[in-house]
């Protein structure tokens, strides 16, 4: 029977599976979506095929749904030989990934204060397969484990010490997976092992976020204690004046209502009043739309700060790498970005931008920039897969 | 009868006098503390004199006893030829020094929502001197006025675009006297005009900001809304997680309450749990006690992260100019900062750094840092008093 491993991966809302096979090669996806919500829809990508769900399933019901599916349409051969799980947050007590067991189970319990709105659902999606597959090792791939090399200069906030000791307060970073993968694609392509590999990892998709990798090592990233922090995301706000709390009280907005708005009514969508889409973001900003047009001026500024921030970390850069939705397809927003980053010493070829993307990555940096900046497609669940198959086969 | 300027700076609960002769030498200078807390003590610095208050005095009756007690020791002779008020927030509405008349006041009032601890203090000074020296010139000169040149992909958070519009939510940036007296007097060091000189700058007290200016223009400084935001300060936390607050919700604290800590009891003083106060730290450092170096490293760690990505606004750095209590006096603060940039070219020399601080301004990098790196003693009166000068000679 041919080794495949499965990968789990479950959102607020959604569920997203993918099948490899022994040689990392995509064998499936699925996708459902609206979870909970009353009108719940699944499919499977790779073979185009709906599948059927009652409207308001859960977690559990979608998953037993489409590995049903999988196995009819014999992508899963009898059980997967593996099947990793992504866990959002694994606090401090996770630095790598991990066979799941009661133990472990627990410990992720443990986190869920730090994730409320992740790890419950991670682990429902935990539990559930582990039914389906009881005699399979199941891996949880932490989105945290990545940073917990961070030296305490970068993860301790300016509060009282006590916070950090009593309740974990501290900077935790997310999006491991993703960066761990530009530092080996990197490394690669700039013919170098991972371990002497120095570089800045740009993923921006819905959420965003950017890292400093020195030796192989996460030294710093810009989400902090929740994925909150950092960059300007799709409808989120990134870094505020932690003043402002105080200030739209004033206003009649209270906490829980702020919170709202910081997660789910800012960043561009919040600043275009539009759509958290960055092409459409594009084009409506080229059409004239001004408030468009700002949201993008903004999010690429943050962003050509973030990336001078991250210079402080490292002693070399072998290269700058974008990924993710926008990090791969919007050669506008790389060249607005690097248009700030002159003096730090980062040049882009125009022509080589507007060529690389989603399908070509590669170099794009011009001939006389004092640093490589590449663009290099991430791919989180290959992480994943390649994660489970490296720890299951470390327990034989 | 000699040119003499008066300057004025309210705090919330103290009270700064400066006279100034007409050639901007400073006369006399007194101080008030611990006003409105039932222990208030006042004296003049150059006369070392104390005045007498009464221990409940207020901003008003503090100011009329040491104005008394400056017209009597001769030093303002009748009355002085202008008046400078410092005031926290100009808002949107002011760009400049303005001549106070009543719709300053009013537009002073409106202001106060965003500044609620300072401009009604600053107003009651404001107040008081007026009714003392009414047929002077009263000029208001605003911490904020410098950064009102910021482009709006720095002003702007990435917020719902209606909390800017209604409510005038943006990046705002404080010390902006400070910041534009580093311009001028490193311009001069430079041999440029301030027109033409780009500066990092960074003012570094018990309050912390930095600012990048290109030719002569604030273009980003750390401090946003409220002077909450940005580097680690003596007991404020500058720039945390935003979701940090309804983390701390789930632990038995409050909106109110996390304020009070972010502004009181964070900073240098949380992460130590000692003082506030980096001499003290440093010394600290030395004897072995650890949280004192964890806050060291933090403070130093955070300023470099922001002098990289202030270089983010500039296409040519003139210089990093260091100022304040901790900028002119800590070689070890500015050495450990400088020690993370030398990816983006700044170098340090150990002796240089040494040498220069508060008494013996000047370069202090290496002669191959690719920038210069100076230190600049700071003078915020002084700029009141010019400000105040031009201003009330403009109206003549």
């Amino acid at each position: 029977m041919e080794d495949t491993i499965l990968v789990v991966n479950c959102g607020s809302s959604t569920l997203k599976l993918a099948v490899f096979d022994g040689a990392f090669r995509v064998r499936a996806s699925g996708l459902a979506e609206r979870l909970h919500q009353g009108d719940a829809v699944a499919h499977l990508r790779h073979h185009d095929q709906p599948v059927k769900l009652p409207p308001d399933a859960s977690h559990r019901e979608a998953l037993e749904a489409m590995i049903h599916a999988l196995v009819d349409l014999d992508v899963i051969q009898g059980t997967p030989s593996a099947v990793g799980h992504r866990v959002v947050h694994g606090g401090e007590t996770f630095h790598d990934a991990v066979l799941i067991d009661e133990a472990v189970i627990e410990a992720i319990e443990d986190c869920a204060s730090l994730a409320p709105l992740h790890n419950p659902v991670n682990l429902s999606g935990i539990r559930a397969t582990r039914a389906l597959f009881p005699s399979v090792p199941h891996i949880a791939v932490f989105d945290t484990a990545f940073h917990q090399t961070l030296p305490r200069k970068a993860y301790l906030y300016a509060l009282p010490y006590d916070y950090y000791r009593q309740w974990g307060v501290r900077r935790y970073g997310f999006h491991g997976t993703s960066h761990q993968f530009m530092l080996t694609e990197s490394a690669q392509r700039l013919g170098k092992t991972p371990a002497t590999t120095s570089i800045i990892s740009a993923h921006l998709g819905n959420g965003c976020s950017i890292a400093a990798i020195r030796d192989g090592i996460s030294v710093d990233t810009s989400m902090g204690l929740t994925p909150l922090e950092g960059l300007v995301m799709g409808s989120r706000s990134g870094d505020i004046d932690p003043g402002l709390f105080d200030f739209l009280k004033t206003k009649g907005i209270d906490q829980d209502q702020l919170h709202h708005v910081l997660n789910h009514k800012s960043g561009l969508l919040g600043l275009s009043g539009q759509t958290n889409d960055m092409r459409t973001l594009c084009e409506l900003a080229d059409h004239g739309h001004e408030p468009s047009l700002v949201a993008v001026e903004v999010f690429c500024y943050r962003l050509a700060r973030y990336i001078g921030a991250m210079m402080a970390s490292l002693d070399r850069l072998d290269g700058l790498v974008f990924t993710g939705g926008i990090g791969e397809n919007s050669a506008r927003v790389r060249k607005q970005t690097l248009d700030h980053l002159r003096l730090s010493g980062l040049c882009l070829n125009a022509e080589l931008n507007q060529e690389h993307g989603q399908n070509s990555d590669g170099y794009i940096n011009d001939a006389d920039s004092r640093f490589p900046v590449l663009v290099v497609p991430t791919n989180e669940e290959l992480v994943i897969a390649r994660e489970s198959q490296r720890i299951a086969a470390s327990q034989e």
